[in-house]
């Protein structure tokens, strides 16, 4: 025998063990480890993930090999169990389940009761003293294999099973109501009935030969490995194709022989709070499905944790098995040093394991559970660090509807901002400003969003949008405020004249009505729902703790005002990585003078609208600074084109021209000439402040007015002053000498020194390519990975959506580069530009301050290429700061 | 001493010669290497180009080395020519004259009869004796002092010189027309009220020591090199300005002390036709000046090239000088290998060479001299080939202007595509058809164009634009049509509902106004100009033949139409480089069918219209194919996003809406779900293909179903289909599936094999960075650089216009990057994207089909990293073949 496809386990050893996921599948290796570990399964085989790629190959052939090995698998079981598959007097029934390397929970198949024919039912029921038990065991086995093996399970979940039309058909004749109290004899009918139904619809008999079966079940197995529903979950999950799932075949065992036999399921902790107390469902008399079912209210496994007293714990009525089970779970606990979802049934007061796995957990409970396991000795506390997915703390952060609320989804679009909102729909800023100030909740409905709709946006309790991507404006700016945003719904018509949203083939929605929002989802959900705000408990804090030691990277927060800069520093943000002084340009009668500068003709006319603007940019800079006290600040320059701060409709143009005493003509002139093909790649950044001098002057002095007051107060402040989409060393040299020339002019004036940096984004491909020039004029580089990829890529992140969500889908793309760094491109010019810059400047300071600084994945990266810091949105900061310490634990040794 | 200076001349030796132009100056260099030649020359000294870096360093001041060499440098002149400088009896007078490194004609300030004062005047009378030539050099000395040393000469070329006022005032008084009519003491009198003038404006008396004269006017030399003349012309022609003036001091020579003294300038070769005849012109009695002022006709120097009976030939009135100067020519022509512009002065019957320089000559002129000179054994092939700037072939390709036509410039933009143009303004496509058809002559203007005005820019002369860059859509068009176009002209204001165009500051001009285009400076002309068109001659033919001899890299054309592929294959195209098969899209009925698919829903709807597509693309192709039967055709699938093919305005809408039978809103519908924030960015290139296969599938099927037939019919086809806009390796395998699934269909359907390729556009950076991965998909290459320009800076063509001119004026950058391809930034990728495409396919055929490709400087970085071949408009094909050739001669040993 050259390879080995099949794994037998049971009876205290197995072939295989808890390291070979892989090849047997999550549930296969357990299995094998807890056979190993001498705790009780029902002895069976593992048909290995490499016959289920082998069964794709040949279109559902398998080699002589593998069919010599199942038949002596089965013969193992034989010999263990005593009894014989097929056998009329002594038959052994298996079942046969899916097992992938990576759970997958209920998206394949599963057959049981398997082996059962009109002459091995005989056996069952002599063996069982239970002609019941027998005839509902053969019932059940033919209607799960006319489903699942012969293709009767209909497609369409509308459509009714019609095995359960045959049944309900029954009961009614009967005149009973429940499945129960169908007797022998019913079932004996229902089993003819469902055999006539399988012939009738599929022109086939039902196999009787038990080997037919079985191998008709193992083929339907590996078949549901592309049934479209495991194929959908597996894209969403990023599970691999060529994986492939394990089969697993077991001996047969009963929970429903009778009241000495149960059936349940159980955590070793309790996974929604985290809390050590073993908790766990079980039902008398029933088979696994039956606790899912929910046909029977299943009762508590303690009886410390029964909510009524009516209620029958485990633990009173069968307490030596009870015994033997929390001894297993502790076992299995202390074993695999996490917390355990297991499965178990009780066959005539004899336990089995079913399962084992690593249970699902809240964020709430998972970083409980770490944090404990590590106070108990269980784990150490790098191990505590990596238990827990960054991206899954989002939940702590934001708020969350109550789970039991009914939600009734009617459109869905980008996860675009975690949390959960409820409000009343607004479909313009300036609306929701007034409904907002009338003490309303209102979500803001927006096609897209611009900067002007910041005001809106601010006061919203959440944002939805019909257009753009994870890195659209709406996306990047409701993240920023930790506000939900759904965006790029494609399914929504918005008409902002009639103020209505209508759902593509569904309802449409008026100005008013209620709607609620799930942006870690990206739902909308019709009506009012209740949300809940979680709390921060201890061990988060300690966990954060851990992780600060452990990580290299600075973590900073990308912030706007003294408000989020609040925010992110409770977060943990370490200095400010980006503040865009753009959004400060919209507030009150800022875009007045904004606007008067962009119509002015000359140099004197600009510096007079600058000038007006100038008290209000060093406001906000010293509220920023002061926030950040002893911490840096990157502030960027202007950096939007000057059409973004125009009204771009005809009212907001005659209300520009009413207010600035000049004809709409003028307005909309001036709007036209500064129309752009492509504004993403127009006169926008440094450009600007190429053309106009004089705005990078005031936003200097802004800067550094701030600086040296708060100096002067005696607090610390380090601002790095920061120049956009920089492209060659030139750019940078002309802008920064402007910025010295101020920034040297303020100093002398107010007679007080700061410490500042001049530094550059490095945004744009010939940035990060010409880096060792580049890095001769700057005093740190941060990479602005939304714009360098853009530009990398080709795509317009406003644009892209359409056929990016195509991208994946066709798996073109793994993932949505825009979400999460592309390493293999995009990643190349960041890499260049670190190596680059550094071979000028040794010492040149890094980071981040595209989207991806929160991307646990493009953390990693980041800390690999050796960055100092990533900054990212505030209510990411805690997920950047566990990221950027697991990033260590798996990098470095 | 330690460092040298200055540079003596004369009498048969020098300190320098011809190789030292850096340090002395082109005119000092060949002084210095006609004096080593025993050829007359006035002797004198070179002040060296460090010297003039000195003088803008220390803000004017000399070292005291230079202050001694200078004073060395005049001793000598005064040995040789046995006189005195400043001296009252034989005085020596002096000229001082720049002359940098490279030509530039006229830009800085020269200063003649340098010594002369009221005493040192009377000794030039004594020598000469002549009271009038002494009074009159005298006081041209003074003017030309006044004027260039002291700063009297007006800046503003309008106001007059305050000199020649004087001299009209005394010219009315003393009732004479010419300023040779004034007697010796009108002349004195004038020196007088000179100096008064000077003492007037300037407050400084005009100074009498030569010495004071000499350096004030060496320091007016050196200050004019800064002038913003000489800086504009610099910058225009790619000087440095580190690269400074030299100082030319000599003794004086007169061609104006009598009938026995002359000057005259000639060429070794007619610098018009390139003839091989001694070519030149003279004037008796004569100051060099007065040759270029035209108040006097200039006469010819041979007899066989006397125009008229009444000319004196200068061979007929001073034979044995003649000679001499036909003696110095050859030897100069024979010595520099290369056509001279020499300059002479015959000072009483003794010939004296004030200059030689390679003259400046036609494009005809270039080629001609140097193919004969090859043929007369003066060079070999590869210095005749390395002789003609590449560029300058335009010339020969494209219509002129009359060169004696007069013309009135009204505005300027960019030198979009040579060429000259006449013909009355339009500036609708469809009313430039309509017009074309009448007979008339159009120029078409617009805003800006696009695809929709293929028709009109097809039949107009040329093309004028307000807006666009060097690639621009008029741009490219136009140069593919050879067609002369002036893009960017941001002096107009076009306004398309009055008709009219109206120059900024300037006069408006309206539909049917006749203008003029000249395409290679990029000007405006009012009014029409006739033009000429250039014949290419048989030397023209024989470079061309060296050069395809000695170039490694094919050429190849981008053409569209067979019309343009029979062009290009005339002028020498191997091939097509790039057939854009969306110009297809617009004649006549098929945009019909465009917009039938794009407003299709579904899948049959668009292979419904594709469909009717299909036959004109096939036909398209057949014709291409046939007129480069034997030559590859790599053919590029749809790559501009789908609302280019649809009507913008309300008009187009509403019409477009009529003929296919739909409501105007559904148009408008469909144009707003097309439009893009960034449509550059957008869904274009193999996105639509990756969208909508069918469209790949039409397109493959046209191309091989004509090629397919024109290889049954016998002609060799070599169509290289090329998928655009590839970013990812996955991107090319999706589009190169449906090729090849299509290919061998058609294939098999016509029975007949064509030898075919798949390849990809390298023009995102994520391509070239991941080139290696691309080319497993890829049998070739071709570098879109006009997009991988835009996406590596950041720039959009058709935006950057507004401040590209204003960061080369700043110089942030040194060229149009999308001329002259950016070899420090976006060459890196270029670079990248060979040498990983070869490391996974040696023998990956690779081209360029950006504009870059037929730009000299951008054709040789083509040579040096590698590539197989460069693609280009047709017109400037042997532009291509040339540069590749001096590619050659220039980097490979």
């Amino acid at each position: 025998m050259s390879n080995k496809y099949v794994y037998n386990f049971g009876d205290g050893k197995a072939d295989g063990d808890a390291s070979m996921k892989e090849l047997l599948g999550g549930k296969g290796a357990n299995l094998a480890e807890m056979s190993n570990m001498g705790i009780p399964v029902p002895p069976g085989f593992t048909i290995s993930t490499e016959v289920c790629n082998q069964y794709y190959e040949t279109n559902g052939e398998y080699l002589e090999e593998v069919k010599q090995q199942v038949k002596q698998g089965v013969e193992q079981i034989e010999k263990i169990m005593d009894a014989k598959f097929g056998d009329t007097e002594n038959p052994l029934l298996l079942s046969v389940r899916s097992g992938a390397p990576a759970s997958m929970p209920g998206m394949m198949d599963t057959v049981l009761n398997l082996g059962l024919n009109d002459t091995t039912v005989q056996g069952i029921i002599k063996k069982s003293n239970n002609e019941r038990f027998g005839w509902d065991s053969y019932r059940r086995f033919v209607q799960m294999y006319g489903d699942v093996v012969m293709g009767l399970k209909p497609e369409n979940k509308e459509e009714e099973d019609p095995f359960e039309v045959i049944i309900d058909q029954v009961k009614e004749k009967k005149g009973v109501v429940n499945d129960t109290d169908l007797a022998a004899d019913d079932l004996k009918e229902l089993v003819k009935l469902f055999k006539d139904a399988i012939k009738q619809k599929t022109g086939e008999d039902f196999p009787t030969d038990p080997w037919e079966q079985l191998w008709g079940s193992i083929g339907a197995v590996f078949s549901s490995w592309n049934n479209p529903r495991a194929v959908k979950y597996r894209k969403l999950n990023n599970i691999p194709a060529h994986w492939g799932t394990a089969v697993n075949v077991q001996v047969m065992v009963f929970g429903n022989m009778g009241d000495d036999c149960a059936t349940g399921v159980a955590f070793t902790r309790d996974p929604a709070t985290g809390e050590n107390i073993f908790y766990g469902e079980y039902l008398v008399n029933a088979q696994g499905e039956d606790v899912v079912a929910g046909t029977r209210t299943p009762q508590p496994l303690k009886a410390s944790r029964k909510t009524e007293q009516s209620q029958q714990a485990l633990e009173e009525i069968m307490p030596e098995v009870y015994q033997q089970l929390e001894g297993i779970q502790q076992k299995l606990e202390q074993h695999y040093k996490d917390m355990q979802d297991i499965e178990f049934t009780i066959q005539k007061n004899h336990l089995w394991m079913l399962q084992t796995r690593n249970g699902k957990r809240t964020a709430a409970a998972a970083v409980r559970i770490a944090v404990e396991m590590e106070e108990e000795g269980l784990i150490d506390k790098n191990t505590a660090v990596m238990r827990i997915k960054p991206e899954q703390l989002d939940q702590l952060l934001h708020p969350m509807f109550d789970p039991k609320a009914e939600k009734n989804v009617i459109a869905s679009g980008l996860p675009a901002s975690p949390g959960a909102a409820t409000g009343q729909i607004v479909f313009h800023s300036d609306e929701a400003e007034e409904w907002a100030a009338n003490g309303k909740d209102v979500i803001l409905v927006r096609i897209e969003t611009s900067p002007e709709d910041i005001g809106g946006m601010d006061v919203a309790k959440g944002i939805l949008t019909a257009r753009g991507g994870m890195t659209s404006h709406a996306a990047v700016v409701a993240r920023g405020m930790g506000k939900c945003c759904v965006a790029g719904c494609g399914e929504l018509e918005i008409n902002y004249k009639n103020k209505t949203m209508k759902v593509k083939g569904g309802k449409t929605y008026k100005e008013g009505d209620w709607i609620s929002l799930e942006g870690s989802q990206g739902v909308v959900i019709e009506g009012k729902v209740p949300t809940v705000q979680p709390e921060l408990s201890g061990t988060f804090g300690k966990l954060m703790q851990w992780a600060d030691k452990i990580r290299k990277l600075g973590v900073r927060t990308n912030a706007d005002t003294p408000k989020d800069s609040t925010v992110a520093r409770n977060f943990g943000a370490e200095g400010i990585g980006l503040c865009r002084t753009e959004h400060m340009f919209f507030e009150g009668d800022r875009i007045k003078a904004v606007r008067e500068m962009i119509l002015a003709d000359n140099v004197e006319g600009r510096k007079k609208a600058l000038a007006k603007l100038l008290p209000y940019q060093r406001d906000d800079f010293y509220g920023i600074f002061k926030a950040m006290q002893d911490l840096p600040v990157t502030v960027r320059t202007l950096d939007p084109p000057l059409h973004e701060f125009l009204p771009h409709d005809e009212k907001g143009q005659e209300e520009m021209a009413r207010e600035m005493g000049i004809s709409s003509e003028e307005v909309k002139e001036r709007v036209e000439s500064l129309n752009e093909f492509n504004p993403m790649l127009g006169h926008r950044g440094c450009r600007l402040g190429i053309s106009y001098p004089e705005i990078t002057e005031m936003q200097t002095r802004a800067i550094m007015e701030a600086a040296c007051q708060l100096k002067k107060e005696g607090f610390n402040v380090y601002p790095e002053i920061m120049i956009p989409l920089i492209g060659t060393k030139a750019e940078l040299a002309d802008q920064k000498k402007v910025v010295i020339k101020v920034a040297e002019q303020v100093e002398k004036e107010m007679d007080v020194k700061v410490d500042y940096k001049v530094g550059t984004m490095i945004e744009i491909p010939r940035a990060a390519l010409t880096a060792d020039e580049v890095a001769e004029e700057a005093d740190f580089f941060s990479f602005g990975t939304n714009d360098l990829t853009q530009m990398a890529f080709g795509f317009s992140r406003d644009d892209a959506g359409k056929f990016l969500m195509e991208y994946q889908n066709k798996e073109i793309l793994p993932d949505d580069p825009f979400q999460t760094l592309d390493q293999k491109g995009v990643g190349q010019l960041v890499e260049m530009g670190v190596k680059k810059g550094r071979s000028t400047k040794a010492d040149l300071k890094i980071g981040i301050c595209g989207e991806h600084g929160g991307d646990p994945r493009s953390i990693d990266f980041c800390h690999r290429v050796g960055m100092d810091y990533v900054s990212c949105s505030p209510f990411r900061v805690p997920i950047a700061r566990l990221a950027a310490a697991q990033a260590v634990l798996v990098n470095d040794k």
